[in-house]
């Protein structure tokens, strides 16, 4: 069933896109002085199928859940904070809620795995149950809470194209859940864990030498299948990460341009790229976050961030950054002059 | 005189950033996790000598002249450009006029050597002299000259001052600039010519070729001293970069902070640094821009970009993209809760 929504990811307008290229070559400027600004107009006008793609109408999707793998000591934060914040979400005061109010966005709030009782009013009930287990045990889920969650993600997005979403950004909340990013990227990218584990929200030296030791437990215990995307999020992975995977597929589905955040975003862009290949057509990179795996996982899904930032905040903040730069891509494609406007003649360099 | 100036330059109010540090600290993230955002805050906290600095009157500064190594062939481009956009900073149809209505900043377009006649109601009148000298076969304009060119950009900073800007942003135009700027920052690094000559506003590979050539003989033929930046200013600059020099160093002696823009803009930073090595308190980097000699030149400042665009259009746009982010960190450090809003304990990680 999940192979079959796939089938409906198409590809890019070619014509829509050359298009969008002769016009921004037309605009008062070098050519190519825009440099990955004129990019993400290129890739816009092809997902849109349209040389005036709109970007004004954003929401941030951020998935909440909890991770079993917790109590083996992986994070600095107690598993309550997973609660706390997503319902702070609802309270304005976290990073997202600034950047979001500060780009315009919407942010939709997903309860996908919380390990508490969460009001249900403005916060989405996906909830597939209240936390993961403990990976460095056996599988953080079954394989069918894994598709469930990609499922979800899915079902969010073809809602938000309903509602008229034009551009997305993808988010998360979840303790614990840079351990089982860099679980699933040393597994995804085959590198040695202790290339792609980092200090999370904080860690003492001790605790991040435990981290390291419980993410390799965790991959000897379930030994995932590189091979099988799904098998490695249900083994190694998180709700959170599940939604995610489906909010990629479903933006390829539904032919919406979505940026990803930091690390566990990158994490579950990649599982969507191994899972259709077409779904990095709608995919735009934001920063590079502080946490080591995002390298390998970038440089698996051949992208280059546009942010240098060293943040490592998670919530989609590194989304709703980037989201500035492409309303700036926009604004200089729909407003700058053309050389005839300009009143100067187009030099075209010859080889 | 210009000593007299420098001697204005003060230091970072250690008080204001440690506060600043402090409130960071409280709010609901984890510790730093706002990477360079944090640290954008705290240096503007140092330089305003306060905890809620403001950023809501911003300027870019666009300076713009000709230059006579132009005759050489090293551009793409006739010198009549420089002077159609200049005119055209006045029409809101380049780049920078796009970024800035974005960012809600005002230009400040000086003519400080267009070979042309220039219509001074918008553009400021600071004009030395009809474009340099050919710096391939002699100095590009005299010592008094690259003097009158850093005091013009120092005076416009003060006016800005009086209207209340408090951040400003770098811009230039002028065909030719990125041989001046080659040929200043292969003296000022240390570099060899090739690794700091780009391909401008485009470039046929045979003409790349001759721009290396030229700028070689540029420096062979004025034996700029590097231990003397207006020695290496006069001889292979040009009236746009000292015009830059001119606003960093205003800016530091006025305490505003300002926002390199990309190659040429760095350059001037550059020398700014080398003239008073205080000024870099008050400067902030934006992009990395493709032309390559940037690299060397921001190492040489000790700074990284933020953002990585791979533009090359320069007006300033760079820097004001940069603005988007510095609004970002404001507008989280002023409205983000603190952890006792947000109902959690915060936690320190102990080494």
């Amino acid at each position: 069933m999940l192979e079959e929504l796939l089938n409906n990811i198409g590809s890019l307008d070619k014509a829509s896109m050359e298009a969008a290229q002769k016009k921004l070559d037309s605009l008062t400027k070098p050519l190519g002085s825009l440099g990955k600004l004129e990019e993400i107009v290129v890739k816009l006008a092809g997902i849109n199928k349209c040389t005036n793609p709109k970007v004004d109408n954003k929401a941030v999707v951020i998935m909440c859940a909890d991770n079993g793998v917790v109590e083996e000591g992986v994070s600095s934060c107690p598993k309550s904070v997973t609660a706390a914040v997503t319902n702070n979400f609802t309270r304005g005061i976290t990073g997202i809620n600034v950047f979001s109010r500060l780009t315009g966005a919407k942010m939709v709030i997903v309860d996908i795995g919380v390990d508490a009782d969460i009001p249900y009013s403005v916060i989405l009930n996906k909830k597939i149950r209240k936390g993961t287990w403990n990976m460095a045990k056996g599988p953080a889920m079954t394989r069918e809470e894994a598709i469930a969650g990609i499922r979800s993600g899915i079902d969010i997005i073809k809602d938000l194209k309903d509602e008229g979403v034009n551009l997305l950004g993808t988010g998360e909340m979840g303790i614990g859940n840079t351990s089982t990013s860099s679980a699933i990227s040393a597994v995804l990218t085959s590198s040695p864990v202790e290339e792609v584990v980092g200090m999370g929200s904080g860690l003492s030296k001790k605790a991040y030498q435990n981290k390291i030791e419980v993410i390799k437990r965790a991959i000897e215990v379930n030994q995932p299948n590189p091979d099988d995307p799904i098998d490695v999020l249900a083994k190694v992975g998180g709700f959170d990460i599940a939604g995610l995977t489906g909010c990629f597929l479903g933006a390829a589905i539904q032919r919406i341009p979505i940026v990803i955040d930091g690390f566990i975003s990158a994490v579950a862009a990649l599982i969507a790229v191994r899972l259709h290949s077409g779904a990095r057509n709608f995919m735009f990179p934001s920063h590079g976050s502080a946490e080591p795996g995002t390298k390998a996982v970038m440089k698996a899904l051949d992208m280059e961030p546009m942010l240098n930032l060293n943040m490592r905040l998670g919530e989609g903040t590194g989304a709703a950054l980037a989201f500035q730069l492409i309303d700036a891509a926009i604004a200089a494609y729909t407003q700058m002059g053309s050389f005839d406007d300009a009143n100067i003649e187009q030099y075209v360099p010859q080889e």
